[in-house]
This record gives structure tokens, C-alpha cells and sequence, in this order.
């Protein structure tokens, strides 16, 4: 056995431990920890700083970019965030020992299925520091021991944070191995990728190419966070001023996230109306349209600048104040473009038609299918989940936010007496 | 691109476009086919034995072992037997598009979470013919395209059963590719185990070595069966009637089954009087006792035939008559004693001490935690879910017996009148 690992083992049977000690934990004791975790980030706000600073100014060295220093950004007040968020998880309920459905069988067996935490959650993530505590207590509150690999960029800062979750942690009375860092090691990483049954779930969150490497490396299950490619389908019944309001939204509102919208459909039989007025609206936000050759024809008759899109701009993530535009003939227009473009994560359709969102929803495969409302509302907090570790596109285990629930599975449960086979 | 990867996207195309009609197939179109796919094995049955017979002639000149060919053979009244488990799939609950749960957001948004089909599942398992058109009907119910990869040695078995299944399948107006073989050559399938976006789970069923196998090579989602080293554990509250038969009937009434029990713990404070007894009757079924050092001598004291233990008789999956036999100091110690040995498959104590059962059932992290009945009962049909298309012991996604509910996943729909974000 090589010394590497001898690292990873080690690693994972602490986390492995320690998840045994966190399953029967009670919601009291798991709840102090968290209120233990966000007062040890408050009072470790200046230390925390400065090991911001050295992230910070390794990332200007290195001449990233504005919003890549802006995401490695700490300050007192994102700290506090931090805190809070830390605090609010212990105000959800512990989905831990819930007992979520129980059926009596005729021979007198009483069934029931009771929520029972994953074990070990082995955490990817990239630059933003709050992740590392927004995960740590996420995991902590469903049971689970979390191992974290933060990106390099946001080493010292995740070290720091880290520091103080651990000692938070252990003065509650919890094993110090619930939460871990995994060094920014890649081969240290494939090895606790291949640690099945130490390992039990691995989230990668990051790029495409971060994730491509975990999904072809791992043996342990995987649930993945793919990008979103959202469209909003404005159907021959929208309410217009809805539908503008819904698609200025779904665009511009935050452009960079994964539920923010990439591509606009018009049913061909609204296009003259809605085109301009939308189009108008969203060039206001400074938005780039990219249009098909339809909507190319009404967005440009109406004076507004926009650039014929190429094949590749539909299915394609902007990430940016970029959409693309394409007028489709009709519901079974936009169900095929959805289902060819798409990235199964969100779909919205703007109508006042009941039996057309009807079959949208009922049709379109996506972790939200929306109607009359933004695709930003697909999101834990939004939705009502409390918080979210992420958004699965994986239909397997999870579909859509991941909050506590999602980091449980179910045990059945069997009680008798005495019944045999 | 090669000859190989083109077959396997074929198939694997193939089974995706007919998954997006499945998906929203009716109900009764989809129990119309399984109607037809039951009507039809009745009226194949000899060609069905035929090509049954091809295969047990093959199993024979190999010299397989009596075992093997029992699984392998087909007659009048299995077939009968396949085809009344198809009609009974009938008539279990279409679990897609049922509305999970529902609520409201303060800001007016209606969510609700709705059942799915996964996609496209690619099913692996070895010589049992009745599994091709069990898997196939449980996936086409649920509303999902199978990928039936069949035991070589059952080939022309399930190219017949398969035969019947698509006729069926097309006549009552759904696609035929709902339901596919693949050709038995590992290049094939170690292609599919990687198309991910296109293979949407993988459930290998059969020994620990093809699973490994498609653990370490799948790119797509895998749910696991691997074997079960069930333990009972028999407290010194337990009733010693009820116990002793509930110890014989999980090893002894079908030994080669996964939730047969492999391990009997007792507790000390009950060894004296109930391993003799306990003992008699597993030596009356023949069961060979493996015993650790503290039961041989209490089991030879009462006259009774017993080997010392070897330390990997502990955690084995014997799938024989043998059963290794272990005092263990309390409750405490047959927790220590599950959590170092046990499959996470099927664990069971006996015993009247209601705290003690309550710990067990927390505690002990498997699919199924039994109190007072036997370890056999983690089944499908015996738990009330009508059948099973396997037992996971991965936590992720589904723990436990797998049906048609496991076959699906949630998506929200998101219902507003004009939200923004």
C-alpha cells in the first residue's frame, strides 16, 4: 500500500467514524454544535480575514478575474453571512428518524421507513469560501461527516474556517473528524474516489471539466451538478406584461447562476407582439440577443439591434447578459427545442392556458418545470428547503436543490411477533 | 468513432426515444401492454421451452452444478408463473405523475413534487429467464426503457422471452424499443456503462464479481446488490420459543437467498439456556454450526455438533446450510459485532425489551432492521411493495427493496402567476 493511500484511507475511516457517532447523534446536541460553528466564525472573523488576504492576493497576482476575485472575497459582513446561514440550518428540522411512511402487512408485520443520514459526503467545490461552511453544517445537521475539498485558490481561507468549525464541532461534544479537509491533492482525490463503502456520496460542484474528472474516476456514487441551460417559452396565451416582466428576470437578474435563463422561445403565433416589446426590454438591461432567423427579422423591423445566432448558441450556457431568441410554431414547437437543447435542470412557460402548462409540466423532463414565474426560483432557499448543498440534474437519488432530506436515505423498518417464512 | 461504440449508442439512442414516449404513456396503455406481454408468453410457452432447452442442454454439457440448472429451467408452469407476475405488475400503482407533496410559498408559489421515470435503466444479471420479463415489466410500468443484459448461459431464453415481450409491447402502440436484449460481449457493455445522459442507471444483480466489475467501469449511475450477511441477534429479553423460530426459519428455510440470516448472536446472559436449544433445531435441518470459542463449549456441553469458527466464518455470506454462531456481551456487543461484520442488508434482534429493540432499530444502519421476525421479510413482495426489481444496499437513491417507486424520481412543478425574483 502506497503512502498516498495510507492519506486517503486514513481520511475517509476518520470520516467513516466519526459519521458513526453523527447518525445517533441528537438534533439538540447537533444543534449546538451549529450554534457552536457560528459563534466561533464570529469571534474568528479577524483571523479568518487575514487568511482571506493571502488567498486574495495570490488570486490579483495571478491576474484573475473581477468576479473570480469577487467570489474569493471576504469581508466582515460575508463572514457574519456566514454565521447566519451556519445559524438558520440549526432552526430546520432534522430530517434524521423521521418516519416517512409505515404500513401494517396482513400477517401483522408493522412496516415503516425512517430517514438514516448517507455517512461520509465527499464535497468538491471551487473558490467561494461560505461553501465550505455552508456544507460543514449541512452534513453536520443530517448526520453525515463531511470531507471538503475546497478549490486551491481558497485554501487558507477554507484552512482558517475550517479551524474554527472543528473546534466548534468538538467542544459540542461531536468527533472533530466531522469535518475535514481533503489537501488540494489530485491524486489524494482519486484515491478517496475510488473508497466505496468508506465514501458513500460525492458532490462535485464546479465546472464542467471538474466534474466530467470525478463522474469518469469515481467508484463511489456520484451526483452530479451539471450546468443549466433554462429556457422560458412564451406561449400564444401569455399574459404579455407577465411574460416580459418573467423573461427581464429569468435573464438579467443574475445572470452568472445556473438558473438563470439562456434561451427565449416565442410561440410563432405571439412573435409580432411580444418580440419587440420583449427585446426592447431586455436590450434596457444590456442584454445580447441572439436570434433565429424569424426573430431576427421581427426584432430588427422593430429598430433593435441583435446578432443572428450560430447552431451552437442554442443549448449553449451564456453564464452572461446573453440569450438567445428563437420563434417556435407553437407547445409541440417548444417541447422539442426543450427537449433537444436542453439541460434538465429548469424549464419555465409563461400561459393562461391551463391544459398547455398542463402538458408542459407534465412533459418536460427538468429538476423545476415552472410556469408563470422566473426560472431563478429554482433554488433551496427559494423553494422552501431551508438550504441547499446544490442543484442535482442527476434524476438518481436527488432531482433539483439538495437540502437536508436530500443528504438522507430511508431504512425499513420491521416489526413483529414472531412472524416467519 | 468504432463499430463497437456505434452499436452500443444505438441501442442505447434507441432505448432513449423510447423512454420519451413511455414517459407519458397512460397508464392504461401501459397495463394494456402488459396484459398483451402476459397473453403472449402463455401462447410462446413452447417456443419459449425450446430455446430453454437449447440453453440447459449447453448448462448440462458444461457440467454446471444441479443448482445452477434448477435456475436455468423453464416449464409449463414457470412460464405460467412469469406471466401471472407480469399481469400482477399490472395491477400495482402507476407511481408516475403522483403528486409527493405539495405546498405554498409565501410569496404565492404553488410547489409540488411529481414522480418521473428515470429513463432509461440497464439491467444486468445472470441465469434466471423469469428475470427478463420481470425487469422488463416493472421498467415498462414504471415508464422506462430497459437495456436487459441476460446471463450468457440463458441466451436463447431471453432472446425468446424477449421476442414476446416487443411483439407485445408494439401491438398495444408502444415502442418496440421499450424493451431491448444486449448481445452478451463485455466491450458492448463497457460501452454502455458509459453513456452517461443516455443510460440513466445501471442494476447489476449477481455475484460479487460482475458487480465490482461495473462499480469500477460505470460512468453512469449504479444501484448495488451485493450480497447480504444478515445477523440474528437474540437478546436476553427475548422470547426463546420465538426465537428459536425465528433463527431456524431465516437460515434454514431458503439458505441460498440474500436475506437468509448468516450469523447468530446471543447474548450471554441468555447463552446457557437457549444455544442448546437453538442449537437442536439447526442441527435437525441440517444446519452445520460454526461457533465462537464461548457457544462450542455450550453447545458441546449440551451434546451438539459444532466446528470452531475461523475468524472469516464471521462476515461471510455462507448461501449454504452452515451458520457461524457468536456470544456477544448485550445489546452493546452485538451492535459492535453488526457494525464490523454486517452487509448494511438485513439485521434482526429478537427480543420483549422495548428500549432495547428501539436502540437496535436506531442504531443499526441496514435496508431492513427487523425486531421479532425473521430476516427473510426484506423483500418486496413480503414488505407490500408488490415486486422487486432487486434490494439495494447503496443508501443513495434506494435502500432496500427496489420497486416501482424506486424506478421513478421527484421533479417540482412550480406554479405562479407572475413571480419574480
Amino acid at each position: 500500500m502506497t503512502a498516498l493511500s495510507d492519506r486517503a484511507l486514513a481520511l475517509a475511516r476518520a470520516a467513516k467514524q466519526a459519521s458513526r457517532l453523527l447518525s445517533s447523534a441528537t438534533t439538540e446536541r447537533k444543534n449546538d454544535a451549529l450554534r457552536a460553528m457560528a459563534a466561533g466564525l464570529r469571534a474568528a472573523t479577524p483571523a479568518v480575514l487575514v487568511a482571506n488576504a493571502l488567498d486574495l492576493a495570490a488570486a490579483r497576482a495571478a491576474g484573475q478575474p473581477a468576479a473570480f476575485v469577487d467570489r474569493l472575497l471576504l469581508d466582515e459582513a460575508r463572514v457574519e453571512g456566514m454565521a447566519r446561514a451556519v445559524e438558520q440550518i440549526a432552526t430546520l428540522e432534522d430530517p434524521v428518524g423521521a418516519v416517512t411512511s409505515s404500513w401494517d402487512r396482513p400477517n401483522g408485520l408493522k412496516v415503516r421507513k425512517v430517514r438514516l443520514p448517507l455517512g461520509v459526503v465527499l464535497m468538491i467545490y471551487e473558490s467561494r469560501p461560505n461553501v465550505t461552511s455552508d456544507a460543514a453544517a449541512l452534513c453536520l445537521k443530517s448526520g453525515n461527516a463531511a470531507l471538503l475539498r475546497s478549490g486551491s485558490e481558497a485554501l487558507h481561507s477554507a484552512q482558517a474556517i475550517a479551524t474554527v468549525l472543528r473546534e466548534a464541532v468538538t467542544r459540542a461534544g461531536l468527533p472533530e473528524a466531522s469535518v475535514q479537509l481533503v489537501p488540494p491533492d489530485r491524486a489524494l482525490l482519486l484515491e478517496l474516489l475510488t473508497l466505496e463503502g468508506l465514501v458513500d456520496l460525492c458532490i462535485p460542484r464546479g465546472g464542467t471539466g471538474l466534474i466530467r474528472f470525478v463522474v469518469e474516476h469515481a467508484r463511489v456514487p456520484v451526483v452530479k451538478h451539471y450546468q443549466g441551460v433554462c429556457h422560458v417559452f412564451v406561449h400564444a396565451a401569455a399574459d404579455q406584461a407577465m411574460a416580459e416582466c418573467i423573461v427581464v428576470n429569468a435573464k438579467a437578474s443574475r445572470p452568472g447562476v445556473c438558473n438563470a435563463a439562456e434561451c427565449l422561445l416565442v410561440d410563432a403565433a405571439l412573435a409580432d407582439a411580444f418580440l419587440p416589446r420583449v427585446g426592447r426590454a431586455l436590450r434596457e438591461k444590456g442584454v445580447e440577443l441572439r436570434g433565429c432567423a424569424r426573430s431576427v427579422a421581427v426584432l430588427r423591423a422593430a429598430g433593435l439591434e441583435v446578432v443572428a445566432a450560430r447552431d451552437d448558441d442554442f443549448g449553449h450556457e451564456f453564464l452572461d447578459l446573453v440569450l438567445a431568441v428563437k420563434v417556435v410554431d407553437g407547445l409541440g414547437g417548444a417541447l422539442a427545442h426543450i427537449e433537444r437543447y436542453g439541460s434538465e435542470h429548469t424549464e419555465a412557460i409563461v400561459t393562461a392556458d391551463r391544459p398547455a402548462a398542463d402538458r408542459f409540466t407534465r412533459e418536460v423532463c427538468a429538476s423545476a418545470v415552472v410556469v408563470n414565474a422566473s426560472t431563478r426560483f429554482n433554488d433551496g432557499g427559494e423553494l422552501g428547503l431551508g438550504a441547499e448543498i446544490g442543484i442535482s440534474t442527476t434524476r438518481l437519488h436527488a432531482f433539483g436543490p439538495m437540502g437536508l432530506v436530500e443528504l438522507t436515505s430511508q431504512k425499513y423498518v420491521v416489526e413483529g411477533d414472531g412472524q416467519v417464512r
